[in-house]
């Protein structure tokens, strides 16, 4: 397009590589940073160039960290003998955000997907399986997704799990009816899930 | 939040500045770009700075531009007899895709809108009035949006160039039903633009 010029459809471009990110909403978010102050726009240049400089995995959770060990793994308030397994940092991050668990985690950095070529071999599990064996942990809370490759994931750790000397106790998260949920919308497996999972009251 | 890198809120802010991207959306975004190659991750960052190094506005019409002049005002195909005014670069690319105009442009980079503290000092009217005034066109295309705003910004515009000693003949763009549009949802106002605007069958 003769009226573009090449910096300008380059960054359309780059803008709609992103998920989510059409044409259309790639061409707005260009012209917005056009419009920025050059300060703010070299900014956000530069946040992206820092996470890929200053971010990787920590060296035992593989959580996102800047250092070898990610905070979590650093702090010496956690609880280190219960580890929570969970599929990527942003699902580490949700479960963070609710205060509730004080123990250490694993991220899988994905599941296993065979569909998608996803082996056990292209995720973390080799470091999960060492971590338990040389640690002390007394119970591993399975966080992974309630999809059916997120329960296969599980199922394959827990086997693998299960054929280690000293067997530790494997929980997974809770399914049910979700808070502020109407009871009438929910679906046959999120009713069956709450009717088999009932507890004392 | 203990449980984010520095690097990774900086990211999540600054994607959340965009426009149309809320909190939930940057952190997606930050998580793709963690999990992009590093360099396609730079080649971004890259693309961000460069338009804010190489493009500048076009010396004449303020269309964007590499160079002094933009592709438009540089190609000698394009009828320099008639000028087309708009809003902002975006307007041009959207006429300019149509194919149908051969002429050159002129960008307003803006609208008068009071209520925002904008004037017409601070666009590129003046730009414009002494283009009018230097150049040979025969006629202005006035392509600003059809709002209050655009059409004040048109009607000042006009004002001015009428008290020029050769008056020029100014046009504004068609107004009536959109093709592929239902009448019975037209509103009011359409239909009234397409009445008074009828032509010849």
């Amino acid at each position: 397009m003769t009226e573009l010029t090449e910096s300008v459809s380059r960054l359309i471009n780059e803008f709609a590589r992103l998920p989510g990110i059409g044409k259309k909403s790639a061409e707005r978010l260009t012209y917005f940073v056009l419009r920025m102050h050059r300060n703010e726009a070299l900014a956000f240049a530069d946040a992206i160039r820092d996470v890929k400089d200053n971010v990787r995995y920590c060296r035992d959770c593989y959580n996102l960290a800047e250092t070898e060990e990610c905070a979590i793994c650093r702090d010496p308030k956690r609880d280190r003998q219960i580890l929570c397994v969970v599929e990527q940092p942003r699902d580490l991050m949700a479960l963070e955000q609710t205060g509730v668990y004080r123990g250490l985690y694993h991220v899988l950095l994905g599941r296993i997907a065979p569909l998608e070529g996803i082996g056990p071999d292209q995720l973390t599990i080799d470091a999960l399986v060492r971590r338990v064996r040389e640690g002390s942990f007394k119970e591993l809370v399975m966080a992974t997704n309630p999809t059916v490759e997120g329960d296969g994931t599980t199922l394959y750790i827990s086997n693998l799990l299960s054929e280690m000397p000293a067997p530790i106790r494997i929980t997974r998260l809770a399914r049910g009816i979700t808070s502020g949920s109407v009871l009438e919308y929910a679906n046959k497996e999120i009713l069956s899930d709450a009717l088999t999972g009932r507890r004392e009251f």
